[in-house]
């Protein structure tokens, strides 16, 4: 991983402005042997010439072969060995829409649930209910009061909201509700060490009044948690690097592990990239380094639908030009994982890299950016959590090491 | 890094003879995108029958994206993790120019500087003043006695020097006394930690009688002191690898590290690097390991002459036959780090890395000894601390690892 003591040692600040654009789940494979994965299909002239001018390489996102969450790859990226820094998914998802999780709370996320009368699980997601129906859910919920302990509870998106627990010798250490399966009940909240008990005690009386709360609800009658969690105090990504930084992204859990790592999250209208690229030109004299993402790649993946995913890769290419009007001094355009949707999930296979910097880079041979280019490119195969020290050396933003 | 634990266990003595030439700085950019670096545009026929007959591959000389000094880079090849190992500048200088630094000594690195009627720098480097110019005024320095301890003091090169101080309970723990700015006084010598204290007072004492000794002086009537350090005790490269070892370089900083890594340095005459084949030639039958060290890749490159390297790249070429007709086993060629004339100073690119071993190399498709036909060569892109081994396999020097 990344050497953070020895990066603090070199850092060196200057004027450099340095972009991060990661499509998620940007990796693919071909659906037939001999075929074309949603990159090299789509049409990116912008693209291909940065990767023309620039170098390619392809990323390991944890080590080969791991197929990574969306939280590990992006700590990655930013330099964290995902081994090393642990960030439960609830805390992810909490200070992802903005909550605040002291390193005393406990955060969970949570999903509603249809139980029938038997109070078994029938639907894990309530019938994906909207936003709309969900939010009184939760504001229901966020009305329940519990001696000892206080709770904050806020809608997501659709089915999920998030909870913090906030009170005296709270301890996260307690295993998820939901039992993954349906024709079961909600497990109860259990805690994997003695000194979780008090907080699953807490827990599990909360989620015996939420029940009642919700109990004439026909969809959402019931939920899960899971991913209890506290703050993992990860060190501060600002602080390492020396750079002033900037999240553009639309999804929560991006936001959550930007902010964890002490990013600033900018707050803009629209989740189409040409709005995330203007949001990077509104704050382009307020920032170093500016973290864009986009999130549709990976989704179109995980649903199967390469042409769609084509299509999305499409979309950042057209609308790269507003990027590159501001003349960043270096780009790197990737992705936090590889999502074929060939597979339908998140994959293990590294992620095409394109590193672009005018002024420091050392060209290679290949001029199109896609899997079979990068495989090729002039920086090899390398650890995601080299970026960092890689895009920081490219802004000189890192004095010699010795003499 | 290497694993010298295992390379002790592993190794085994052959006749074989090993080569490692060493042209500092090699690695470029090109100044224009779709242009040349140096060692692409230079001719050079017999290292293009090298790479022809050789496999490619790129060296991280530390980690991806740092700058390494010339100390730091040559402990990486001759397999040393940099980061474990650190090794002063003091030292290097005082050991470059055969001077003994023992365990509970202190060396320093020397500038004479300029001194106004204030006392402050006016130019840190005394004009540059010719070795001519500084040789008596380091026998000055050299008569300077101090109660409770010795000092040698060595004249370097131009303007630089070198200081050994010898005796009791002293502590390398002092900060430079070089201010880094013109319009200041030197500093005093500064202990980091208490246990310091005694030894930067013997320091300040010497300084002030230096002053006195000096102060007729036009240019050189002021000093500074930096790199105050010890003897790093390294662990032997002749033991780790059982290699009877032969350093050939011309500058005192490569001499240093091959000293204090055990090698033994050949002295010669001239600095061309057909003198320095022929050097290796003579003393062939003396050794299994040769280091041959070129530098001036690495002072055109910071020179930011894109030519003038390409010259000396073609210099080398042109003598390498010297060399190649003593049928060498393994003959490896490459640099400690990049040097592009572009940037004008060391970088962290990935230095281009040439293998030619009759016996056992396995070819590669490559044809051209450049930065992008080693970008696609068959050893891939791997730390400098893999060099050593690598040799060793293929001079049939380590044994196999369990049954």
């Amino acid at each position: 991983m990344a050497d953070f003591e020895l990066l603090r040692e070199l850092q060196h600040k200057n004027t450099s402005k340095i972009v991060m654009l990661i499509m998620d789940g940007l990796g693919g494979i071909p659906f037939e042997p001999g075929g074309q994965s949603a990159l090299e299909a789509a049409k990116t002239p912008n693209l291909d010439r940065l990767a023309e001018e620039g170098t390619l390489g392809q990323v390991v996102p944890i080590r080969p072969g791991i197929t990574p969450g969306s939280g590990p790859a992006h700590l990655a990226l930013f330099g964290y060995d995902p081994l090393t820094y642990e960030v439960g998914r609830g805390v992810l998802e909490a200070t992802g829409i903005g909550m605040e999780v002291g390193i005393e709370d406990v955060a969970a996320r949570g999903n509603f649930c249809t139980l029938d009368s038997s109070g078994n699980i029938s639907d894990r997601r309530a019938g994906r209910i909207s936003s709309n129906e969900a939010i009184p859910l939760v504001q229901k919920l966020d009305g329940i009061e519990l001696p000892g302990v206080s709770l904050d509870v806020r809608h997501v998106r659709e089915y999920r909201f998030a909870v913090v627990m906030r009170g005296a010798d709270l301890n996260p250490e307690i295993a998820d509700t939901d039992p993954q399966a349906t024709g079961v009940p909600p497990l109860s909240a259990r805690a994997h060490i003695s000194t979780a008990n008090l907080t699953a005690e807490h827990f599990n009386r909360w989620i015996e009044k939420a029940g009642e709360a919700l109990s004439d609800e026909k969809k959402a009658n019931g939920l899960t948690l899971r991913g209890f969690s506290s703050d993992p105090r990860l060190p501060q990504f600002t602080e390492i690097y020396g750079l002033r930084s900037a999240c553009i992204a639309v999804y929560p859990m991006y936001r959550g592990v930007s902010r964890l790592v002490g990013m600033d999250v900018v707050p803009f209208d629209g989740d189409s990239p040409e709005q995330e690229f203007e949001t990077a030109v509104s704050q382009w004299n307020a920032f170093d380094f500016f973290f864009i993402h986009i999130k549709k790649t990976d989704s179109s993946g995980e649903d199967g639908d390469i042409q769609k995913k084509a299509k999305v890769i499409e979309d950042v290419d057209k609308a790269l030009p507003t990027l590159l009007n501001l003349n960043p001094d270096v780009l790197a355009v990737t992705g936090d994982h590889s999502t074929p949707a060939k597979l339908k999930s998140h994959s293990w296979h590294p992620v095409p890299f394109l590193l672009w910097a005018p002024d420091t880079v050392r060209m290679d041979s290949q001029d199109t950016f896609g899997e079979r280019s990068c495989q090729l490119g002039g920086l090899g195969t390398f650890p995601a959590t080299d970026i960092m020290p890689l895009l920081m050396a490219h802004a000189k933003r890192l004095r010699k090491f010795g003499a």
